[in-house]
């Protein structure tokens, strides 16, 4: 019997990317959807793309719990909070794609968000879900707190390299570039058509939410703080973040020797391609899919350690990751329904 | 036992394309890859997004034919009438992404490509694969000439006005935009990005060799010889070809019944989606996916019937519809391997 | 001394482009800008492009009226009659860059837009500002209609063959496809940019409002009512229309004759550049620029006249041309500030 | 009397921009072009935008030095020693668009570019052409070495902390993001439409010849050796460059400081915008015109200077710059022809 997933928030980009994930997957189907902005539309009629092949209705929140197995939440920060609890008490598992329990320390969710934790009990019980870092802490977990999409990319491009202790913990440096998605579905000034194409510009500079939860993951890995300078671009495309991440290397360590880390911290990941030598991770080869593409330079003149990631962000960087995490909390093979393949142009 | 499929040309974005459908195909896989350019190199190597999935080295044509059930070949007009009865004389199956099968006339072939029929015999057992219009022709057959895109579309979108005699044969107009893989992988100035982004032109205008395809195929379906006017535009888009035609409707007939008309003729077909009246057919809700998106307009000013449809160029213009075509060939399910989700972004 | 040119409604995209021509227009100068939205704030704070070049305050339509010499009004229909009027008495001169005064029918008015001409005293006295077509008539004028962009690009490409009476005035059909621009500036789910890049489709069609407008001009030009098929598209592009028209030859017409009368119909004019045979005409050749680059095409088989057409929507149909109109009332060369230099890329 | 300017190289992008600028130059006119592989065609066949506004035949490069007062170079490193060599000769001044004359050290030029002074007393007569930071080296010299595109935006971004001793000189890293242009007219596999197309990647890492450059510039400024970590990135969009510095500001120095410090560094330069708090440098800004917009941030958790420069890569990194620099050989008010206004959109 196939897993039942309902999707809460489906209208939104990162509901319609689940929707479009689940349609494929051989072993969940989509139960139920809600949308407080299109409730009782088909899906199809706000996603023309889904004409035949999701013609559901956006229901409830309340539909949607009630006839899922588990449920997705995509939902700007601060309301999923109630509902997890919701879900805790109607024992159903949910994987919140927003940001309310992905911090661990409710003094900088203040401090970033505005917003203090309702229920401590449940967000001890919640888990940050990067599999490929923390997976051991996911499985039969209830709560599965997705992270954003920086805060993928960018820790899976230092991670081997912080958790070997092979780069200094201080001076890294982020410098991130996204595609539009990543700023959601509601028209802006700032995304209209003639605005941003062509264009290209940093924003929220050194002041992005994302940036505490990127240094929570380098502090676990690396053991002591970590604090980073994040920055991140709005690119002229739809989908995909390059993170072009900086990081001194430690005396006497060689590239020769972090590339061997590198090898050894994802050989058996899937989702992971570390690149070969002379290549350059590139958005271009990982959209539509799960897979996160890891290149290593090195700058010799200053020792540095240049790591660059390219993730699709509404796929590794929220919905399939979603689904990835799914997969781990029902037991099945992490790839069911994930070897999307990414076309080649 | 799964369907060994071979592709000839498979470096060319035909080629990749069917690389990546087969990928997901659940009763096929692929058997053997050729190219010309990159011998002896892995795929993945020519189109760095395939890594891990298809490392598979580019052997020869012989070694494709020989390993190869079915053998799709995506190659330049003129190369394909001598691979043809390779195949034929080994037993197996032929679909070509070419030109070479797909004109009945042999002086018509000549007339638009400068070249002749090899074999007639050949030519003769050869089926155009266009499935929605011909399928119960293409059953049992050896040898498949799969359509062109231009002449995929513009037939689609005008085939149950035209069959029914509901619009003149005489003054049809097709007026296509297409994506710029149409064109195919080799660098060229008109293809360089920076003159070809912001731009928009027409080209080959009413001398694109797509012309006498499409009048074969409206021809046979009125029953009466039909010309038409074709001016094909390049979009600055990667995929996608809209095919806006303009026909003239009988005296008396009313665009009720037209809608009717494309309402019955298409009603069991999984790949083509009748749009409801006020919506247009639009790329972005087609590609990656087989799908050919028709919305029908009415200029009542001018009793025109005004059909539109959009497909993606590569899938249902290209890859798509030749697997749709090995299907019907080896007994499948038409839509096996090919319900593939249109992203809604 | 130098021309005071004032606009009203400068925060739009007409209106920005106005500014852009104007300030370096050697006899003209901004006296003042109006915006209701952005009253109050520098231009450049709307425009970053702007800064140090027009940090002008938007004031007041009133403020405009009184210190300009010209006023240029870039509004949505319905709002330039009252206005007009008050320019009229006031013995200034007007440029109207919306659609109130641009078609001679009032029933057409009404039919198309739902409004009704509230002085018909006014609407006498003003003149279709297409220099090209209709330069003897504005000359001397006080209220100038500026065109549509649709209905600058589309008659250009028509007028010679039609005004020759090379043509059947019966089935023209006009395949427009029109940058983003078009659409104004404001956000809307259509324009954001992820539903609109990598998409194409038509839209309003065969109801586009310049429709009446393209036949008032055609019907001038020859003579005998014209009733055209007009079908708008959607490019992913910020700016320029093609217009595709396609025109039956009358029988014994030649393609040579029709080359010859577009030469002599547009030997003088500046701003109307006839390609060479073989070439077409890009909206990447115009952008930025007052041009419209015209290419003829035959189809022999049909014997029909496609004529293609080119402009930047914003400026020969626009911006540019309601200077154009300003340098005729003004007595200046009509190139004046107006040899902007289209980039070749 | 104008000056007469020649451009050797005129079909390549550089060649291309300088004439787009020097066709609006009040003091100056083209007075011949050159191009190996168009000899005998007018520009106008190679760039249609041009037509009737430059119809002139590529000549040889014999007849633009002997027809010219100023000779602009625009050719691949290597080729431009010698025909400085022949302008000086010939009394004639040379603004070199390539890398010959740009590095002071021979030893850096060999190493990064494996190519040797061919004319030691020449290359000290050169100077280097960043108006903004070396204006009066530049005045009364002969032969001017244009800076590269990367090598203008990143040094201005850096030059009034550098300079002032504000920020420490080790560690400082440029993220580097660049159209597509920079590389140059000649299509090749990667600039090829459908591949760079919503791709984003970096090239050249660590590696870029113009990390030289930046580091004398940079080393000039601050009085004591600067290595930089430097890595640019290729965006899908036409024009444009935007640089993000990262650099440690000493301690004790405040971000007010740094601020007061750009912006009386830069109070009367035309050229740079010093854009406000809460702004942030965008290509879109600046495309098609000669300004250097900055942007000032800072990282307070890291005590890091992030400082955003954004240009047009053909304007200020190439075209423009070189005319900046020809309009200061002849004693012209350094803006003549050069205040080109950046389009809105």
């Amino acid at each position: 019997m196939k897993i039942k997933a309902g999707i809460i928030g489906a209208t939104g980009y990162a509901g319609a990317e689940l929707v479009r994930i689940l349609l494929s997957h051989p072993q969940a189907e989509i139960a139920a959807i809600s949308s407080v902005s299109f409730e009782g539309k088909p899906l199809s009629e706000v996603y023309p793309s889904y004409r035949t092949l999701c013609d559901m209705e956006c229901g409830t929140q309340e539909e949607v719990v009630e006839k899922s197995d588990v449920i997705f939440a995509a939902l700007p920060h601060g309301l999923s909070q109630e509902l997890a609890s919701q879900c805790a008490a109607a024992g159903k598992r949910f994987i919140d794609l927003g940001a309310d329990f992905r911090l661990e320390s409710e003094q900088e969710y203040q401090e970033w968000y505005g917003c203090t934790f309702l229920d401590q009990e449940l967000h001890k019980k919640a888990v940050y879900g990067l599999p490929e870092l923390f997976r051991d802490k996911i499985r039969g977990k209830e709560l599965v707190a997705n992270p954003g999409c920086y805060t993928t990319g960018a820790p899976l491009a230092l991670a081997p390299a912080v958790k070997n202790g092979l780069v200094s913990t201080k001076g890294i440096i982020i410098d991130s570039k996204s595609g539009v998605t990543g700023a959601g579905r509601k028209p802006s000034q700032g995304n209209h058509y003639p605005e941003l194409n062509e264009g290209f510009h940093a924003y929220k500079v050194a002041c992005h939410r994302h940036t505490p939860e990127i240094e929570q993951t380098l502090t676990s890995l690396a053991g002591e703080p970590v604090t980073i300078t994040f920055v991140p671009h709005l690119l002229p495309v739809n989908r995909g973040i390059i993170s072009t991440c900086y990081a001194r290397m430690l005396e006497g360590v060689t590239f020769e020797q972090v590339r061997k880390a590198y090898e050894a911290f994802y050989k058996d990941e899937y989702f992971i391609r570390l690149l070969p030598e002379g290549a350059n991770a590139d958005i271009h080869h990982i959209k539509y899919s799960n897979f996160c593409d890891i290149s290593l330079h090195y700058d010799a003149r200053t020792h540095t350690l240049i790591a660059i990631s390219a993730i699709d962000n509404m796929v590794k960087g929220a919905a399939g990751q979603a689904i990835q995490n799914m997969n781990i909390l029902f037991g099945l093979d992490e790839t069911t329904g994930l070897k999307l393949v990414p076309p080649a142009f």
